[in-house]
């Protein structure tokens, strides 16, 4: 007898890796749109959970966006259903504006999972993002030129959700569904035929058109649009490693990130000790949605900090005192940090949002322009 | 009377910009190919230096590597004394074989510049770097996947090197030399017509096909390449912003990479102090060329750092105890990782160039597998 197809084997392989902390009897979610990514998940979960002694369920997200997509819905919760998965659930999300399109649709669906994990007292929610998903994200990225953190990727897990699939190809879980004999559903606004050079409607969205921003509206591409050209031509232009070396980029940086954030928190602390503490106010900031008045932070102590902390902490603080962060650009950072390293008495600095950074008496603070 | 054209206003301020920090009489030499980036900075140069109080020359590198290279540069010496720059040196060099042919006439160029400034005694050397060479960069760092330095591009200034056109993009330079009347030259290795999909030899360099590589030995791509294709096809498909957004991106994560490598650097002086210090060997090693026998780091101390701290300081350490930079993937640094952040007792990590990782007795050691 032979073994199951190559590829099914990888995905199970991958799903077992990713459940092997798992307590018995705890429960997992597949998050399955139908598509071959998350089918191929619910499958070898559906596999691997009983023989773990694991609980495996699903849940379908239908985001009700497009005509037919209660159809769609319904036939992964079959498809789910079919393989095993026990219990099921379909969940229809209100998907709102902010974020764009697809930033909007991914909030709303992270949400109704996060809600589904708890209402049904789940350990862990799989997600079917690959290798492909995650070099796609750190392009966009790219294409927003802000930093370490926006070319970071997804990380394998955070908090309930887990990401096992994210070495894998996405041929590979074509591959595994095929094998199964599954009929996965192909997004029609997911997906692009790689041979049409037409792709409509990729500048649907824009980004961040602030008055005040010192970038020009850019049209921003749409995941779609990344997927079926830009990738495939780096991998004929750059070499097959492509998509591969994208991913190790990602996890590398969401490392830097993680560690140049952390160091940024600590020096906005430390800046903020010992003198009128505005930390309160930025708190409350961030709990009522409305700006601080004030944020003062020690100027000797921000300026013995290394550049990329520094401007991580200015990023922080401006942020906190009110700016929206989709419009605090890297001209904004380098304004507010010549304040500190080249200081020659030179006036406040606007920022978006009505946000006026200025220094006096070692001390640099936030506030807005007519207070 | 209309002033120059917008393009060699352009070119122009951003060389006064990257001169105003000299003293008078200073010498300033541009590296002139006879292209249009360094055409376009030798004629900025040699208007913008006199009006500064500094004297202007130029250096034309001659790599030897294609026929009538000579001609090439003999015509790049008389622009240059066309446009008044004094002295003006042609410099014939001898290009190796190391770090493939792109990064062997790059190191070969770099030396010889190195060279002509400190017989000549000049203050600065200014390079043509324009914006999309930086994100050309960028793009081939991405290649590669090995973390923020990769694509952390080239900076302003280093040592004696400045770049001040890196504001610029290549369309200026060339508008620039169109509106002075200068031919530039136009380098068949270096630009391939964007409408011939039919690019020879790109694949003519392999990138580090050590035989202890976990990665495929991949076909490195050249930076004509990735100019003719894949730069104009992200363009297009991520929006006009892109090659901005990717020198963005450089330069943020070369503040980042700077930070890190600093910090690890840190964290290595502090492993290794307290115990057996190694830090002798290594240091002969880097000299000698010969792989240290032995370098001792504290398990405690390196523990305590952050994921992207730690990470750094044990590739810097394995690469003093004798690995080869090129061949150490990310793959190796996680198995040494994994001795200290996941340990159960697992045996010694095989690096490449015959290195040996080891846990014993609290401490990290390398040395030769058979010592």
């Amino acid at each position: 007898m032979s073994g199951p197809a190559p590829a099914v084997a990888a995905v199970r392989l991958a799903v077992r890796r990713g459940l092997a902390d798992l307590e018995p009897s705890d429960l997992v979610l597949v998050a399955c749109s139908g598509g071959p990514d998350s089918l191929a998940l619910a499958a070898a979960t559906a596999f691997v959970a009983p023989r773990a002694g694991l609980r495996a369920g699903a849940v379908v997200v239908d985001h009700g966006l497009q005509p037919g997509s209660a159809e769609v819905a319904d036939d992964a919760r079959a498809a789910c259903r079919e393989l095993g998965l026990d219990p099921v659930h379909v969940v229809r999300v209100q998907v709102g504006e902010r974020g764009g399109p697809e930033g909007a649709a991914r909030s709303a669906r992270y949400e109704a999972l996060d809600d589904a994990a708890r209402r049904l007292g789940a350990a862990a929610v799989l997600l079917g993002h690959t290798l492909d998903d995650q070099a796609e994200t750190v392009l966009l990225g790219l294409a927003r030129g802000s930093g370490a953190r926006s070319l970071a990727g997804m990380p394998v897990r955070r908090g309930l959700l887990r990401r096992p699939l994210l070495g894998l190809r996405r041929a590979d879980t074509e591959a595994a569904c095929a094998a199964l004999g599954l009929a996965p559903w192909h997004d029609p606004t997911n997906w692009h035929d790689p041979t049409d050079s037409h792709v409509p409607n990729w500048h649907a969205q824009t980004l961040a058109p602030a008055t005040d921003s010192p970038r020009p509206a850019v049209p921003a591409p749409v995941r779609s649009v990344v997927r079926a050209r830009a990738l495939p031509v780096l991998e004929e232009v750059l070499g097959p490693g492509v998509a591969q070396a994208l991913a190790r980029t990602a996890d590398q940086l969401r490392e830097d990130a993680d560690a140049l954030d952390g160091l940024a928190a600590d020096l906005l602390a430390a800046a903020r000790r010992g003198g009128h503490d505005a930390s309160d106010d930025a708190a409350r900031a961030g709990r009522d949605g409305e700006p601080a008045r004030e944020v003062g932070l020690r100027v000797d102590v921000l300026t013995e900090a290394l550049d990329a902390v520094r401007r991580r902490a200015l990023r922080a603080a401006a942020t906190e005192a009110g700016c929206p962060a989709g419009a605090l650009h890297r001209v904004h950072v380098l304004a507010l940090d010549a304040l500190l390293t080249d200081w020659h008495g030179q006036g406040p600095v606007d920022l978006p949002g009505r946000v006026r950074g200025a220094r006096a008496y070692g001390r640099l603070t936030f506030r807005p322009p007519h207070d």
